[in-house]
């Protein structure tokens, strides 16, 4: 095996012990091999997690093919592992677009049966691009809310040929993934690319979405002082009532030391916010697309720009200041960092698996439509959970469930 | 006017200065007059805010009749005053059950058309006792989790013959009043009650619905080391990720100083719990009805009893350790204070307003159903309250808006 | 016995199940009786928990003479109780400050031996007005800041007779009732007597002490947003630190909900403050003295002045905004509710009574000077404490002695 | 340049960039060079911000040598950076003990003046080894709880033969860099080692010193449930008031999900308790040696030890468990990440700074004594800090100071 192989192998099976209800489910489901002779395609960002999701569902059956679900989060050992473990992986690390779809492209030649997308830019392609490939298409599930955004927009003008399970709208996922996965993964990529204090320094962060709420709640954890911009009346008040500033971004500008975008949506900070922002403010985005901090303003009104970290893009202004741009302003816990913890994960990836086992079942009778995992799919990972976790709750006698069920 | 009027109407004038939002609609609508001639019956906890309601809905035209939705919690110079402001109120502060069913018999003597419901006490008697006024009425707006369980369940029986707004489900209501106005009022109730600190303390908290997130978000903001129970899986690991330890009550009970039980259910601390807990533990219910710690379970173990300090009663246990019981099981946020904060209600009661206004105008087109309040009020309500506290967001640019409904 | 003395007994017993290490030292001293024929004065705020220490301290064979250390701190059920407990007091509930000077020197009429002294007025009184009186007195301890001020200021201009002991700079002092004890009773005071949301408000506390830090770190707990004002750089930096805004208190005005002085110092907030304030901001005193919201100013400036609810005061000025007073600008976690939790008045009456004793031991070789308790006393109640919750901690073992006291 | 050399270069303009007191006090003492011709010896973990310290040292006109606090510690791009920049040095990343000592003999070689050192290593080397330099030496700033501990022991056996300035025991050095710094930069190198999620977790720390608050603090604020460890009873006492579990180390080894030593002392983690722990315990050290967790029991007792990632060991145990121990049991936060954030270490430094100007003016009136800087060089430093964030604060009046000064 190369030394490349087997650091990515060694990544994978660090994983692998914490990843423990994915383990639960693949000892399950061991025997009964359901994806057997499925074809299934991935497209999430290529670390170790994922890479140990796609190793369960080979186990388990599928054949798979699998690539990343944005050119800068591929870690090329783990890409070398996978092919090891026999999988068909196609992704590279890099900053050529053309490379990442020529990728997807490669990947949707092995005609899947199902997709576990991530930003759904695989479904897409295979629904705009290759038409041909939607017979054998029997469902879709996706990860993010980006994504969801996305499947929902081609939904409503009737592009949509196949089932879509929201495995980001499932309260398993993003109840957790989306709060305190990003939550302290974005702040882990921050700290650890910047050697920087937060205790002391003024936040600004875009969107109180849920991920929104834990990139908010961890700084707030690690001794900063929040401010949150947002679109949304009935967040922002949310956002005050937890103890945080609320202001239009052209005001917060002004105070922030780090920013945060998580909003889902383009243009959030853009030429007109770079001028007046602090001397040495610290960007970095924790949202989907790197389109949230306008980079391509950034790259026009600037005046030099220097690698000064790892990670790191120190531009100097005409007027004399600097903002340092953190991951080029991608997802800056994957492009900076090692993504999502791998027990956070966990809960994600066994939805996607769930997910993929329930369209194999019943994709015969289901309709084109976009829904949450079925809440007993929810149920049996939270329960799972707690199970590997070893903590026991309590359940309803049966004159509790009377009660519950009764209006006198 | 009387002394107790007037003590009632200083109340009632302290929580005006604070309802900015209802205040806010109050003029909005002076001219319009929506409710004239409407009959309107309100049961909902009777203080001061409440009263405030009744007045404002008074003074938009209604013919308001109104009883408070706990024996309990009535406040008699509340009722006074309301008196003098001209309402038709009919309660009492009472341990006699029977003259709250009284109270209600009588606000439905003025035939509703509609009912602002805390519980669903008035509803249902409407409905079940006094089928012939169900022709008059036109909707209910339902204030609580529990009188949203027991609606449904009416409606599961095909008993339901009107349309309810669900405004307990309404993002306004529980994002707010349950979390934050439940978080605060329940720790000022018990921390007046007892004088004692919560810092330092092992608190139990029986559900993690967004009152018990908001119960112990406030038991950890004050000091205390929280562990919570639930029957919900999916609540049970979002306890666990936000810090706290779960367990089942059994266990629990060994470790608590302070019990507060928000679950909507019954039985939650029963006989078997009392005897296994520490000497001086204090038990508290912040959840709609006085059946979650068993009461009638401690008053037959019980040796002795004793009035401690107001709201406090001490039941001596047969195994010569005490606990300490307040406000007799029921709402301590109501019975021993004064319940929710002023801008916390304001939200609440301004939605119930607003509820009324869209049953009244749309009521002859609703389909007999349970839902919240249409989300353009919820945004409504959001957006006045930002208005009061001076806070400006930022809006969607036409591109951002085109990007979020694209998926390309 | 009187209704009123009853009502003051049930208090007593009340914090008497929670001041457990108190009773523990009663139970280790009564046969000792330590304090046999000594004359204890005693002058701290007279409510229930105070009561309970001059109760174990006449237990313990003291001739105790006791009265309260703020007029408007003295609860009379509590006084009614004293006396049909056999103690000496003089004290009564006034806005008449000479009553509350008389009731001093009565007190200083028993030759007391010792003082247990809260602010100073007791011993200085004692000094200044009956120089007769020192020849009898061993010495004094003292409980707060500020009365550890005006003694250090006495010691300097050489006119201290008698040594005192720092309760206040002791650790199980200071690091308790200073943080955890204002922290949560001013909130309580505040939250009682207003019925307002913390949560989603701008708070201002002035002085970042312990006493300052236990405020604002409840207020973020309780959900605000806590802005600090300052005059040591030290303690500025430390509230930035901590996630706080930190500015003067001139453009902290503009801002603050709320506002709580806890600086030890006199006009804090004064005339050209409550100008710039919002309408409706809420001032409170959380320090010894109700001199830090500068009232004067406010009564001179005010154009009208209503009682708007128990303990708070509307103030009307006259550029058409109010401000709303609690307690009189006193301590209002004292005016407006029942003072520090038991638990933690516990450990500072410990204290007292250790330092008493300690004073009776080795007045004789005492020099007169100003110290915190001996570390051994601070320890012994540490360890007390930690046996009355049940938990056990670790010992070093002789290994570990060593290589702490080695430099290898 | 060498290619490591550039990369240390550009990681010391980074820290360079953040170090605003240093650079505000290398402007205020650039024409006056209050170092010129003195000999200053280093030793401090050897990464960007030390090597910072010491061009700012050798701008202001010191003779600088400069090496390491800790083999593990030492950055190799940063050493040949220094070498650039015309300091002495002598350092290098190593697990052979011998060649740290050698460059410990190295730096002595230039018979310094002024050490400011980090642990004691350099100060008790010459003082023990090389006697006859001690003529030469003025006096020694020590930096780390740890050192300090050492230089004492050594004033108590007399063997102290200079001055030693307790940086560590200044307010702007263990208020921030203990509590804040230990705190951000121990989770930072536990979450990159690890990816492993924080929320959800049971982290046991041990000791609740400065460096032990931030630890727990920042495992809260990250979501853990957090249980303490302590020898001290007043500090175990704070730790149940900030509302975490305390207990014996042999009763906590059963929950802990992470452990973390910051106890200063030996042994605190060992073969009895490894046996002890949950199968994937995580365990680091904060503290200033490898001896807290005892590696040498690890090492006796594993039946084999894996690399499973960068700075994580796997110790799988006879009974078919496995730990995990990060860097070696090393101080987690400089040998798995980048240590302090830079503004952190700013401060610390700036303490160094101006300690070591304060001996070079003050050695020849100074006492062989130990004692934090005076704390005019506290308050200068908080100002100056405050000024760089561009933070204005309240200054007392007249009146203010005259009444702080009176008994009246």
């Amino acid at each position: 095996m190369t030394s490349l192989a087997e650091s990515g192998k060694k990544k994978i099976e660090w994983v692998k012990k914490h990843m423990k209800v994915l383990n639960y489910l693949k000892n399950l489901y061991q025997t009964e091999k359901p994806f057997e002779g499925v074809n299934v395609a991935i497209s999430i960002h290529l670390e170790a997690k994922t890479a140990y999701l796609g190793i369960v569902m080979h186990e388990l059956g599928a054949n798979v093919a699998i690539t990343g679900s944005n050119p800068l989060s591929t870690q090329e050992d783990v890409v070398e592992a996978l092919k090891e473990y026999g999988l068909n992986v196609h992704a590279e690390r890099t900053l050529d677009e053309s490379v990442y779809w020529k990728n997807i492209d490669k990947i949707l030649e092995t005609n899947p049966n199902i997709i576990l997308d991530d930003g759904a830019d695989l479904g897409i392609t295979l629904i705009e691009k290759h038409p041909e490939k939607v017979k054998n298409l029997w469902g879709i599930c996706e990860e993010t809310t980006t994504g969801v955004k996305r499947y929902k927009s081609l939904f409503k003008e009737n592009k949509l040929p196949v089932p879509v399970i929201l495995i980001n709208d499932s309260y398993m996922k993003y109840l957790f993934d989306n709060r305190y996965g990003t939550g302290q993964s974005t702040w882990d990529g921050i700290m650890r690319s910047t050697n920087l204090s937060v205790s002391g320094k003024v936040v600004v962060v875009a969107g109180y979405g849920w991920c929104g709420k834990g990139v908010a709640m961890r700084a707030k954890g690690l001794g900063a002082n929040v401010i949150i911009t947002e679109v949304d009346p009935i967040k922002a008040n949310e956002a005050i009532m937890d103890g945080f500033r609320v202001m239009k971004m052209d005001e917060a500008v002004k105070y922030g030391d780090f920013f945060v975008t998580v909003t889902g949506d383009i243009d959030v900070i853009t030429k007109r916010h770079f001028l007046e922002m602090k001397d040495g403010a610290i960007l970095s985005n924790a949202g989907h697309f790197d389109v949230e901090v306008k980079v391509k303003d950034l790259e026009e009104i600037a005046v030099d720009k220097i690698n000064v970290r790892n990670g790191v893009e120190e531009y100097k202004l005409p007027n004399g200041k600097s903002v340092f741009l953190l991951g080029q302003g991608r997802l800056v816990n994957l492009v900076n960092g090692d993504g999502h913890p791998a027990e956070i994960m966990d809960l994600s990836f066994s939805l996607q698996l769930e997910g993929a086992k329930y369209i194999k079942e019943n994709h015969q009778n289901m309709k084109v439509n976009l829904s949450p995992v079925p809440y007993e799919i929810d149920e049996k990972i939270a329960q799972i959970n707690l199970k590997t976790l070893g903590i026991e709750i309590d359940t309803l006698s049966k004159e509790q469930q009377v009660y519950l069920n009764s209006w006198k």
